[in-house]
């Protein structure tokens, strides 16, 4: 009996010292720092303050964990877009393939200023040319050898300025709120005006959030059979889903079917999915993005007294409903202590 | 020291016997029927021989977790869609209400004949004058109001035969397959002819699959702000995806953007999203439930030699091609031990 009781005894002690570095270990991992990329200050607190106040079973805030949906914009938001959307990038660089197997497209409009390769004209081509390259260049081709084209262009391709691949200009500090998020029971969506399909390429590799997980533009698809009667999704030329401005928050309801708690963008392409997600109960996390780091990425946009540009349009009525509604402003030069993964 | 040694050698004896016993427990819960409303036979095999070939690292034919998914027709194949499907029905009774806002419908067909009650003359409406019926009870309001509305008539209609709530009239045996295959690190989806706004008010509750996860007919959703400047969605009276036929891999692709591994329907509607599933690499699975048991729910379908009707058509030609490609057919009678949970 004695020797039973002791074992017992023994048994008891080692596991409450199993317990205690249990414990241990748990708050030594939420004290870490979840955040290490952001500077202290009103963008940090914020997103710490609503993971807390939505995960704490015992706050009148609490979310339970399959209402936990966060969104986010891609370009400028997660990513560079400066000079140029990379997908455009890559459509203008396909427009030289295209041409090899269409020849007559050399002689037409705008395919001949895009082949001319004179970057002014290029640059001023109207958005309805651009919709025309893009039709051309994201359709005919069924979804496999379409993703085949992407993944081996974005293997290839440099940015301009950075010299690095484009996946490698991904903002660190974002990637730390989605890994947060996610470790805290969101489920991480991308809701970009750039192609869902082009996007789904790289989005589990990039941001660890799979290809069910992205929300985009999306064009119309055609099921039909090759020539050995192999079941084939081909690309149309059909805009389907313009996943910008309202189409944001109505592509979130076919796609998800549930109201974001936090979402994040950097452009009035944003605003409509930030003004539904903030008009949600309890609480929200609305948040933009704001270049004002010419240095160390870019500046631009109204907000900061700058020119428009073409994308990534932070305007004046967007800082004013930011304000107006208790958006939060990021900045990029005062929040973020580093940008990319490859400083040091 | 040696109280040391000791103390060592009693903890190292307590862990084996603690892991001795969670490896029986594992074991005790491997050799659980995982099916138990199922009779053995092929169909059972069939279901049992792929999760086990794809979820072994050992195998071949291992499938890595994140491509894990399995998509499920609904009308008859997770419930009964006997006599009529459940949405029609739920928009017939809401020609009523309709009309009591709109009191100049009582005198234009189809919405005549549907307020008559005569249900011969209902029964013969056209397939044109349903979509008629479609639109004008499945549009015009927020999507909230529209959930309100669904969730308040399930809790109230009843089955003409089974008299039980249509949520009670699902499949015991594919709800096991479904929390299986979940088990077994799959991601269920539903892919469905029927409304995906109306699906996603009861999937969560009675499938345990999320609105995220449902895929069906979509329409419009038109971004707005209500009187007091809060946004809203709108239903509109606009097909943005006809989930059918092949609708079904097209909208697979548009919101998931991987092809199933594993497909289950009951009628042509199903055969592309079964011929796409099954034109991919390494296992597949591909089933079609028959509905050939008058006695427990309903037999139907000229692939029985019965005359074709409105709903769930399992043609010849559909049961010549899952002979020629290797599809299990699941017979409602000699598959399944019992098909409705209520039974005892």
């Amino acid at each position: 009996m004695k020797s039973i009781t002791r074992s017992f005894a023994i048994f008891r002690a080692v596991a409450l010292a199993l317990c205690s570095l249990l414990l241990l270990g748990l708050r030594a991992r939420a004290q870490t720092d979840p955040l290490p990329s952001w500077n202290d200050g009103p963008a940090k607190q914020a997103i710490i303050a609503f993971v807390r106040a939505t995960t704490d079973k015992s706050s009148q805030k609490f979310v339970s964990p399959e209402e936990r949906i966060a969104t986010f914009d891609q370009d400028g938001t997660l990513w560079v877009e400066h000079p140029m959307y990379t997908q455009v990038v890559y459509c203008l660089e396909r427009v030289k393939s295209l041409a090899e197997k269409k020849p007559e497209l050399k002689n037409v409009e705008p395919f001949k200023t895009v082949l001319s390769g004179d970057r002014e004209a290029i640059a001023k081509l109207s958005m309805q040319d651009l919709e025309k390259i893009l039709a051309a260049t994201l359709s005919g081709m069924t979804v496999e050898q379409f993703g085949v084209e992407v993944k081996g262009w974005l293997a290839r391709a440099k940015h301009p300025r950075f010299k690095r691949p484009y996946t490698e200009l991904v903002y660190q500090p974002m990637l730390e709120v989605m890994q947060y998020l996610r470790a805290n029971g969101y489920k991480t969506y991308i809701v970009t005006g750039g192609g869902q399909d082009f996007v789904r390429v790289y989005s589990e590799h990039v941001y660890e959030i799979p290809p069910e997980q992205v929300v985009g533009t999306a064009g119309g698809i055609k099921y039909g059979y090759d020539k050995s009667g192999r079941p084939t999704l081909t690309k149309e030329p059909k805009l389907l889903l313009n996943d910008n401005n309202a189409g944001k928050p109505e592509g979130i309801h076919l796609m998800i079917g549930r109201r974001p708690y936090a979402a994040f963008g950097n452009s009035t392409g944003d605003r409509q999915m930030l003004e539904y997600t903030g008009a949600g109960d309890g609480a929200r996390l609305m948040m933009l993005v704001l270049h004002d780091d010419a240095n160390r990425e870019y500046a631009y946009g109204p907000a900061q007294g700058l020119p428009d540009t073409k994308v990534g349009a932070f305007t004046q009525a967007l800082y004013e409903e930011a304000k107006k509604r208790g958006w939060t402003v990021i900045s990029m030069k005062n929040d973020w202590k580093r940008i990319f993964a490859f400083e040091e």
